[in-house]
């Protein structure tokens, strides 16, 4: 059961162990996403990746590394999107690039119900509110380093608290968050974020 | 041992009944603020409300109704403090009048943690999240009406975002978070809601 890596497939073992590994972690993020962190087992996170159990062991020794693996996932995952981005020239520009971060489709609802699961558990969970942290710090100085000058960090975390701030909104009330109200939401504050640049 | 409330005290029935009552859902907000929703069975607020949990299904029929009552002590809460809230007459007083809202004492870190959970649990509750949605629709109206214009509601929805997305963060890492980074959060980005009454 063990060598289900070469029995499955070609590739070499290193390759498809890493492979595997991380069709388990998102089978633990759908898991999540669809009904919280209490309903994310071993057994029930094995049968979303059409793994047994002992196979799911093999990859994670206990729930904690599984859990962590999800979370990581996830993170990640809003990171590179993150990396990816460009600077936006004017508010209106700017306040569409912060949406596209939003829960505003299913695969982006599927990310962000899993970050409100964790950001809950790591209030009481200092290991998890450990990996929190560093995450954020690192969204937090790429930000920061898209404007340089003294107002660089509180620009860079009052942009992370109005994108969370207004996640936490579609993904609560979806019906009466499209994407024109984030939107509107994003540019009635962004104005001083270009003020400042243009002085 | 239904009559505990006659027992108890000299006061009219009503009044006590609405007192214990009360007592209970505080209770309910401490162990969910301590440990999290799946910590706070009947029997756990029983035993911090120090009534048997024959008393406490007198005043609570069901874990969900005594969820219920916990969520609307908070909120209530949080709602009455904003009612009480004059308008800031310019930025840095506003920001320390937002700062005044998070989670930087144990009271109010009390509160944010019960509102954090529920949250978490409102994305797979529809109950849940209607009551939430009202809530917000209560906060956001309030907000807007301070300052009428064609931008009133994007700008309050915009500060309910802040708040919230800051108040994660202190929540999750209070080290990193005194009041001063709280502020600078806010102030940094309040300008336009004060030039624009300028205008």
């Amino acid at each position: 059961m063990h060598n289900i890596c070469y029995i499955t497939s070609g590739m070499p073992k290193q390759v498809d162990h890493a492979e595997r590994r991380r069709a388990i972690a998102d089978a633990a993020v759908d898991v999540i996403a669809g009904g919280g962190l209490d309903t994310a087992g071993l057994r029930e996170v094995a049968r979303r990746a059409e793994v047994t159990t002992g196979a799911l062991t093999h990859y994670f020794a206990s729930k904690d590394a599984l859990l962590a693996a999800a979370y990581e996932t996830v993170m990640t995952g809003l990171a590179l999107r993150q990396a990816a981005t460009p600077p936006a020239g004017d508010p209106a520009a700017f306040a569409e690039t912060l949406a596209d971060f939003l829960p505003l489709d299913a695969r982006s609802a599927r990310e962000w119900r899993v970050w409100l699961a964790f950001s809950a558990r790591a209030v009481a969970d200092p290991e998890l509110a450990a990996r929190h942290r560093a995450h954020y710090a690192t969204i937090v100085a790429r930000l920061a380093a898209q404007r340089p000058g003294p107002d660089a960090a509180a620009f860079a975390d009052a942009l992370v608290a109005l994108v969370d701030g207004v996640a936490l909104r579609v993904l609560l009330e979806p019906d009466e968050w499209p994407r024109a109200r984030a939107v509107a939401t994003f540019a009635v504050l962004l104005a001083p974020l270009f003020t400042e640049t243009a002085r």
